[in-house]
């Protein structure tokens, strides 16, 4: 059977979305079908108005409206510390956990030598610059716990070199609720390595 | 920090798809956020033309862009075989598996006192009219393995008693591929119920 061609269409761009596969788009393209007609033209509005209303913040990076992120604006936030994150979507998880309340500062990229990506330059000469202003007292690396994140941060914390900055990075070991018989290798080895005292 | 109210408003829209959480519709919206402008306007203007598009086949209920659907219209297919399932969606599943060449007839709903759900009763007069029409030898029920598929399939059955035609339903089992030490009771209780010899 010959699918709708208005169908069909529909159903290939959500599988373009992040793992979302072929039957997942297609429950979705069903959603959309059983909706008021009301609700589609506004989920279609919502699409283009992000597209159009969405920007950066010109300090950090990440998400905002206009101008300054609502981080940046916030006088109540610790500006002695900046949190390092590969990406918007990372400073997001950060935030909405509620464990933090310095600033952040998005790369926007991460070092990866195999897939040929690097960090972009202009973000790191915007954080050296942010550290230059003064004011900074710590720079915490949250990048993600693999080759490439560990490289990411090798390199940021050799443009930081000499800046007087302390630098960190997130601890590695068991996640909180996991198991020790499901974890990997890898994870054992660094919860060992890095073992606390009680 | 409160996330911009366009990218907040269209990921409370994608959380309300089937399947979707919180943290995969925030994905889904960073992914909106990394396209060109053109393909989000196209992505919206499918939705809207789904809407407005698409409909159901008079006949047999499935999706359908205008009249009779591709399966009705389509002379090479066995029309001595009607298979009845629940909605639109199972009816696309069994096609797209291609293993079935007769027609279709989608019920629209189910019977399930707990919901209070019916078997709408025009797509079942619809059903009983295709049968009286003649040419139907078989109708296949294609419900869900599962008690409210079992009570629409009597519902079904009974509707058509008297009319002459040949009423089956899919087997029960094992589903291929998987593994006997995972199997649920019901499941491996059926499969050695309805065993067949070699």
């Amino acid at each position: 059977m010959r699918l709708p061609d208005t169908f069909s269409a529909l159903c290939e761009k959500f599988e373009r979305f992040p793992g979302i596969g072929a039957k997942t788009a297609r429950r979705m393209v069903f959603f959309i079908l059983e909706q008021e007609r009301e609700w589609v033209d506004a989920f279609a509005r919502s699409l283009v108005d992000l597209r159009d209303n969405i920007g950066t913040c010109p300090i950090c990076g990440c998400l905002s409206s206009s101008g300054n992120c609502p981080v940046c604006s916030d006088p109540s936030r610790d500006s002695t510390a900046i949190c390092v994150v590969e990406n918007q979507e990372d400073c997001i998880a950060i935030e909405q956990s509620g464990v933090y309340r310095g600033l952040y500062h998005v790369l926007g990229g991460r070092c990866s030598p195999l897939d040929e990506q690097t960090i972009p330059e202009a973000s790191l000469q915007g954080l050296k610059k942010r550290i230059a202003d003064g004011g900074v007292e710590e720079v915490i690396l949250a990048l993600s716990p693999r080759v490439e994140g560990d490289m990411t941060a090798y390199e940021v914390s050799d443009a930081l070199r000499g800046s007087g900055v302390k630098i960190t990075r997130l601890s590695y070991g068991l996640p909180i609720g996991g198991s020790i018989s499901y974890s990997d290798t890898m994870t054992l080895h660094v919860a060992l390595e890095s073992r606390s005292e009680l």
